[in-house]
C-alpha cells in the first residue's frame, strides 16, 4: 500500500485544523474515542477490524507539496496554516482494542489522544479504516457461524469499490472467519489461502460441456472443481463432471473431485447432485455453492439438509449486505485545559440524550464459565477495576445492575499500539488475527451469537462514572 | 493511482488463463460482454461511470517479479504460462458506452476483443471497476433528480472501502450529479469543487456553542455555515447563530450566512430554522441539512415543505444504500475459429431462459420529442440500422413489439475506447461528465425518472438477433 497524502480527509477537518491554529488552540491536547452506537442488523456482536491499516496511515500521514499547492489554491488557509501542513507528522498516542476482538455498541474501541489540531484532522481516515472493515469482519463472524465447520470462500472482488476497497474487504473477511479468498493481489499481501474453480466463459469456449470439463482434469487434475450449471445442473453438469471423474479415476486419479452450484436452490441441488455423486462412487466430492449467499441463506439451506461442504461468499460480504455501513464515530471525550483533563461530552435533560461523561477505558470481566459477562466502563484514570467486586451501572437508568464478583477475570479491552506516532504494537498476520478473532467468538455466550434474534451484551458504567452522568444530568435540569 | 498489479483478479481468471494455453487456445480471439440484469432498487435507468480508471488499469496491467514470484509458489502454474504473465500486456480493444450515459438492463454497456486469455484475465478488474461506479452514479442521479435545483454535496468518505474506496465513490457521486464533496483528495485530484462545516469536536472544544461559533466567524467569515445542533437546535444552535451574524452585520459583514442541521426531521427543523432566520433579516440563509439522507428522505423533505437548499449527503450514496450492489456481469459473446466468429450464449428451451445470442451493438432511437424511445440491439456487424425504419422485437416473446420510424434518430451506443492495448478515446475531465450525464437524463422520459416505480425503458432486438434466438430455442428443443 502506498503511503496516503494528507488529503484524505473531508474538507471541514482542514479547516477545524485552520480554526485550531487562530484560535490558539493548536497546543492544546484532547482525546477523541471512536465507538458505534448500533450493531450491523440481527447481530448480537461487532468483530473489530482495519486498526493495521490505520496504524500505517497515520505512521505515514504526509501533506506533499502538490497537496499544499492544491490547498493554498482553495484560498482558505493563510501561510501559517500552509506550514503547519507541510510540517505535520502525526505525534498522538493510540490505544485500542486488538483486532479480531468482538466489541460492542457505546463502548470506546479506540483512543486517539494528541493536540487538537491533529487529533481532529485524522478522524475520516480513521472512520473510513475502521468502519468498513469492521462491517465486514461482523459479517464474515456470522457467516462463519452459519457455516459451522464447512469451508468458506471469500469471493467478492468484483463488487468492491475498487481494487484497493476489495483488499480491505478481503483482509476483514478472513479476520472474521473465512478461510480463503479468490482476491489473488490478497492471497500475496496477506499470506491467506487463494481459491478459484471456472468460469462459465471458460465452459462455454469450448464445443461441449464434457469437453471443458475434459480440458481442465488435463490441466489441473489436483485442483478439480468442476463448474456445472452453465447449461442444465442435473441432466447434463453432475453427469458430465462424473463422467470425467470416472475417466480419471480408471486412469489412476487420486485427486479430490468436486463441483460448483453457481445458481438455484443450494439445499434441492447440493442434495441432489450429493446423491449422483455418491451413487458413482464419490461421496467425499467437495459441493461448492456460490451466488447470493450470506449467513441467512446459509443456515436455512443446512437446515434444509444442504450436502454442501464448502461455500464461496461475494456480494453480500464484500457490501456488507443489507446494512452495509457501520455508522461508527469518532467523538471528543476529554481536553487538557492547563494541565488538567475535561470532560466533553454531551449534556442533556435525561440520560438517554446524555453521553457516556470523559476519556473511558472499557474493562471486560469473564465469568467461571468462560463467557464474557459485561463490560464496564471506566474513567481512564480509575484503576479501582484490578480488583474486588464491581458494581455496573446501567448507561440508561444509571442504577446497580449486577455486581461482578471478585473471582471474575478482567482486563481493559484497549491497549496502547501507537505512541508520538510511532507504532508500539508487534505487526500481527492476518491469519493470527483470524485465529484470535475465532476464539474470541467462543466466548460470547450462544445466545448472544444467534444470527436472527441475539441477546444483547451488557455495557454498562462504573459508579463514578455513572454519578458524573447523573451529577450532570442534575445540572441541567436546574439550569434556568 | 498507481499501476495496478496484474493480481488484482480472482484466481480462478489465472487457472483459466492457463487452461486456455494448455487447450491451444491463447490465440483464439473473443469478445466478452458487459452488462446487468438488474437496475437498482426503484431505479428506471443506470448511469454509466468508472471506465476511466478501468482503461488506466487495462493500459498499465503488469505482472512484477515478486508476483510471478507469488504465482509459482502456487505450484498451480509451469514455467511456459508464468512466462506468458510475465510478458503479459492487455492488447484487447474495448469499445464503451461513455461514462455519464443511462443505460439498461440486458444490453451490452462494454465489449472487450482480445485473445480468449487476455479477455478472461480482466473479469474481475472491469467488474469491480465499472459495478460500483456504476452503482454510485445512478444513486447521485436519483438524489439529484429529488434535491431538484438544491445544492448537493457528497459526504460520503467515512463510509468508504478505505481511501481509494472513497476515491472511487466520490468520482462517480459527482458524474451522478452531485455538485461538490468533502473529499479532498477527490477535489485535488478530479478538479471538483470541495466544501466543509463544522464538527461537533469544534462546538464541543470550546467552553461555549456561541464562543465556538465566534471564533469561526474570525477565521473562516466568508464561508460560515454553522453546525446548530450540537446542544440543542431551535433554543440554543440556531438563536446562537443568528446572534453571530447579526454581530458580523453590524461589523459591515457581507458574507452568506448558513446553517447546518446534522440531524432531527429535515422538513420541520428547516421550516422552523428558516423562519426564526427570516425574522432575524436572514431570509437567504443557506439551509444544510445532512445525516441519512437519500433520494426518499430528500424528496419526502421537500414535498412537506422543507426549507433547506443545500443538501450533505454520505452513508447511503456511497454505499449504494438499501440496495448495495450493482450485479453487473461480464459473459462471452462470440468466439473466432478460424476466421469466422461463433455467437457464444446460453441455450435453453425458453426465452427466458436463453441469452441474446452473439456481439451485440445497442442503437438507441431517439424520438422527435427529444425523449430516448428504445435501444434495439443489433448484431455488431449488422449496419441496417443507419436508416429507413426499424422493428424492434421484443426479448422474451420474440414478437415484433414497435415500428421506430425512419424519421427517429438513431446512434449506436458504444464507441470504440481502446485498440491494441492502447487508449484511443479522449480522458474526459469529471466535470464534464458530470455535465454530459445532467444532459442525457433529460432525454429519459420524465416516467421513467419516477423514483417509486418508474415505468421500464425498452430494450429490444433487431429482427435479425430475434430470428437467431428463436431459431437456437426450437434446435434446442428438437434435440433429444
Amino acid at each position: 500500500m502506498k503511503p496516503l497524502g494528507g488529503l484524505f480527509c473531508d474538507l471541514y477537518e482542514l479547516t477545524m485544523v485552520a480554526g485550531y491554529l487562530k484560535s490558539g488552540k493548536n497546543t492544546q491536547h484532547a482525546v477523541f474515542e471512536y465507538f458505534f452506537r448500533r450493531l450491523p442488523e440481527h447481530s448480537g456482536f461487532a468483530v473489530f477490524a482495519g486498526l493495521d491499516d490505520l496504524l500505517d496511515d497515520l505512521r505515514d500521514l504526509r501533506f506533499s507539496d502538490t497537496d499544499i499547492g492544491y490547498l493554498e489554491s482553495l484560498g482558505l488557509f493563510d501561510t501559517d496554516t500552509l506550514h503547519y501542513f507541510s510540517d505535520m507528522r502525526f505525534q498522538g498516542d493510540v490505544w485500542s482494542a486488538p483486532e479480531g476482538m468482538p466489541v460492542f455498541p457505546y463502548e470506546p474501541v479506540v483512543a486517539v489522544r494528541a493536540s487538537l489540531p491533529q487529533a481532529q484532522l485524522i478522524e475520516t481516515l480513521l472512520l473510513c479504516r475502521l468502519n468498513y472493515q469492521t462491517l465486514v469482519a461482523t459479517k464474515a463472524s456470522r457467516v462463519r457461524i452459519a457455516a459451522s465447520n464447512d469451508q468458506v470462500m471469500e469471493f467478492g472482488l468484483r463488487r468492491a469499490q475498487g481494487p484497493d476497497g476489495g483488499m480491505s474487504g478481503t483482509r476483514a473477511a478472513i479476520i472474521g472467519g473465512c478461510d480463503s479468498t479468490s482476491n489473488t493481489q490478497a492471497g500475496k499481501c496477506f499470506s491467506v489461502p487463494v481459491v478459484g474453480t471456472q468460469a462459465h466463459s471458460w465452459i462455454m469456449s469450448f464445443p461441449s460441456e464434457l469437453d471443458s470439463f475434459r480440458a481442465y482434469a488435463n490441466v489441473f487434475p489436483e485442483h478439480l472443481i468442476l463448474l456445472v450449471d452453465t447449461y442444465d445442473t442435473l441432466n447434463s453438469g453432475v453427469p458430465n463432471a462424473i463422467r470425467v471423474f470416472k475417466e480419471l479415476r480408471e486412469r489412476g486419479w487420486r485427486g479430490k473431485p468436486g463441483i460448483r452450484l453457481d445458481s438455484g436452490d443450494p439445499a434441492v441441488l447440493s442434495i441432489k447432485a450429493y446423491q449422483m455423486l455418491a451413487d458413482a462412487g464419490f461421496p467425499d466430492a467437495s459441493i461448492v455453492v456460490s451466488s447470493d449467499l450470506d449467513e441467512y441463506v446459509i443456515s436455512d439451506a443446512k437446515a434444509r439438509g444442504s450436502k454442501a461442504n464448502v461455500w464461496g461468499v461475494g456480494t453480500r460480504l464484500m457490501t456488507g449486505g443489507f446494512d452495509p455501513a457501520l455508522t461508527g464515530v469518532y467523538k471528543l471525550a476529554a481536553i487538557e485545559d492547563q494541565g488538567t483533563w475535561l470532560s466533553k461530552f454531551k449534556i442533556s435533560d435525561s440520560p438517554e440524550k446524555t453521553s457516556d461523561p470523559g476519556w473511558l477505558i472499557p474493562v471486560r470481566f469473564t465469568g467461571e464459565n468462560g463467557f464474557i459477562t459485561c463490560d464496564v466502563l471506566f474513567d481512564a484514570h480509575d484503576q479501582s477495576w484490578k480488583s474486588g467486586s464491581v458494581v455496573a451501572y446501567d448507561r440508561l437508568t444509571l442504577q446497580p445492575l449486577c455486581e461482578l464478583p471478585h473471582t471474575y477475570h478482567r482486563s481493559p479491552t484497549l491497549a496502547q499500539v501507537m505512541q508520538d506516532g510511532k507504532r508500539i504494537s508487534q505487526k500481527a498476520e492476518v491469519l493470527d488475527i483470524r485465529g484470535f478473532a475465532l476464539e474470541q467468538i467462543t466466548r460470547i455466550r450462544p445466545d448472544m451469537r444467534d444470527l436472527h434474534e441475539p441477546a444483547a451484551y451488557t455495557v454498562a458504567l462504573s459508579a463514578e462514572v455513572a454519578e458524573k452522568k447523573r451529577s450532570a444530568i442534575n445540572q441541567y435540569q436546574r439550569l434556568p
